[in-house]
């Protein structure tokens, strides 16, 4: 199982939930892959601590050492990360501030480590081995617990002056709307992710107008969640519909700003809420049909993901052969 | 006057109203520039033969004969221009449809025409000669009668897949907002336009709200423009301040929204209304600041644009040359 000279390499999609561990030969040809829980509220240095575990676990199926490893590429949730200097400087999902990631990691590996936005990376294991094969530029959106994205131009992440480009989630759909966590009022993210939609359910709930969605959370308003705001909807629960429905029309305001402003050949769409298919795929379509300029929506095709969980530890694997190699993938 | 072998090209900037010619050595020198009526109304076989009289009368300045000029680049107002092959499938300004405008002139000049977006156009200007000198990134925003925009990266122009990128104009801030000419609802352009200030000042006067607008209009609703709201609310009046300042405020958010997707080092803003200062400034730099995502707006400068009327026609002339010779200006 080895690759040449053993010559491996490492990425990974560090996770608010999980990290997820790559080991790939230096033409991105994969060789192992391990994944653990996060456990973020043991704080960062034991969130370490279990990075270089997973390396280990993974090393271990293919009966590697650390010695072999070349160069670990890993990608964190932001939203403010210094992807130069390899600093998380904030992200909620981690619990971290100022977190000197890169600099950690090379002390503890003696390699080069290279850190990205997981939201970027994910794009750009999309677009290289996933929906926007073949595509030089495109932008891919995740709508989970959060909402993500990453803009790739020329098959390279597109970074902006402050590593801060693509926050599509935090463009303002309705200038009065939800309360953000950002702070702001409206943003995408606080009317159309995940926890926009378990939210307004439990609004509702609250209310008692969601009774069908209650009972499906054994009647624990605190234990309704997207996914069972979901399974209401399919099993034809009116309210339900509603609320997939509304997050639908917002995201397609939103993407059809944003392809009114890059007009992309390629939007990809990944993360949990948007396994959810019809139910807020009919929606969205509508309003961005509704919306996007003529010209832009003629030449833009909206998919579906297809790299699920890998993508972003694959956009790792191709950053850190770039970095080796100064090529994608060989 | 002339340059050296009498090398010479032309930069035309053809609006809905004037068409401005410039001509320039192929190191970007301005050596004379002509501007001349555009009457769009006799059709655009009556506008072509109007550029080559303004070219004309530009060279005739010089001295000059057509037979020097090298090449010509010209940009015209969009929205739906496909700038490779120079045909204006649709501008609402100039009431073209499908005219190849590029073809036509090649015919007439004998000289190789290249045609782009006056937006993007003006955005180029900008960031060579004006604003946004020593800049690579940056985004041009111009606020008149319409709403456009151009963006820059790496010294180029970003066209997006269909030549349609930067169309901020048509970004959606209110939802259920006002009917845009597009036929969307609520878009920038829609609220935060001349157009839009004039029509809401003319909704406000015909309902008996805006007396002081209306009297500075000599009582012809018709003739309300922005420019007459803009005289009302400097000299004080409330109703014509509060049309400023919702404009403002849309501007905020169309501008965060813009920010929080492109992360630019720098956005100009031009065009007849933001002439109009702390009308218009106060109120879109406010909400701007609320809008925007902490780190890209630390990393953000929002200034004038310094070229004026002549950073469309300045942005062709780089064109020319970059077209003559591979390099922008010398």
């Amino acid at each position: 199982m080895n690759t040449q000279k053993n010559e491996i390499i490492a990425g990974i999609d560090l996770g608010g939930t999980k990290i997820l561990t790559v080991i790939a030969g230096t033409y991105c040809n994969l060789l192992a892959q391990a994944d653990m829980l996060t456990h973020s509220e043991q704080g960062y240095e034991g969130v370490i601590s279990r990075i270089i575990e997973s390396i280990d676990a993974a090393l271990g199926h293919v009966n590697e050492q650390r010695a072999s490893l070349k160069l670990l590429a890993i990608c964190t949730p932001g939203p403010e990360i210094d992807t130069k200097k390899g600093i998380v400087h904030f992200s909620n999902n981690l619990q971290w501030r100022d977190v000197y990631l890169k600099e950690i990691l090379e002390e503890k590996l003696k390699i080069p480590v290279v850190v990205e936005n997981d939201a970027n990376a994910a794009a750009l294991g999309e677009c290289l081995f996933g929906a926007g094969r073949s595509l030089s530029n495109m932008v891919y959106v995740t709508v989970s617990t959060g909402i993500g994205c990453g803009i790739i131009m020329d098959r390279k992440i597109y970074h902006g002056v402050s590593d801060s480009a693509g926050e599509l989630g935090h463009t303002i759909i309705y200038p009065d709307g939800p309360r953000c966590s950002c702070g702001n009022n409206g943003c995408l993210e606080a009317v159309a992710s995940g926890a926009a939609i378990a939210r307004e359910a439990k609004r509702l709930a609250h209310d008692g107008q969601a009774d069908v969605i209650l009972a499906a959370a054994n009647n624990e308003l605190e234990d309704i969640d997207a996914g069972i705001v979901a399974a209401a909807a399919m099993s034809g629960d009116n309210t339900a519909m509603e609320i997939f429905d509304n997050a639908g029309k917002a995201l397609g305001i939103g993407l059809a700003n944003l392809v009114n402003l890059i007009n992309p050949s390629v939007v990809v769409l990944g993360g949990g809420v948007m396994k959810s298919k019809d139910l807020i795929w009919t929606s969205m379509k509508r309003e961005f049909e509704r919306r996007v300029i003529k010209r832009s929506g003629q030449h833009v095709k909206i998919v579906s993901a297809e790299l699920g969980s890998m993508s972003g530890a694959m956009g790792m694997i191709a950053i850190a052969n770039t970095e080796l190699k100064g090529d994608i993938c060989g």
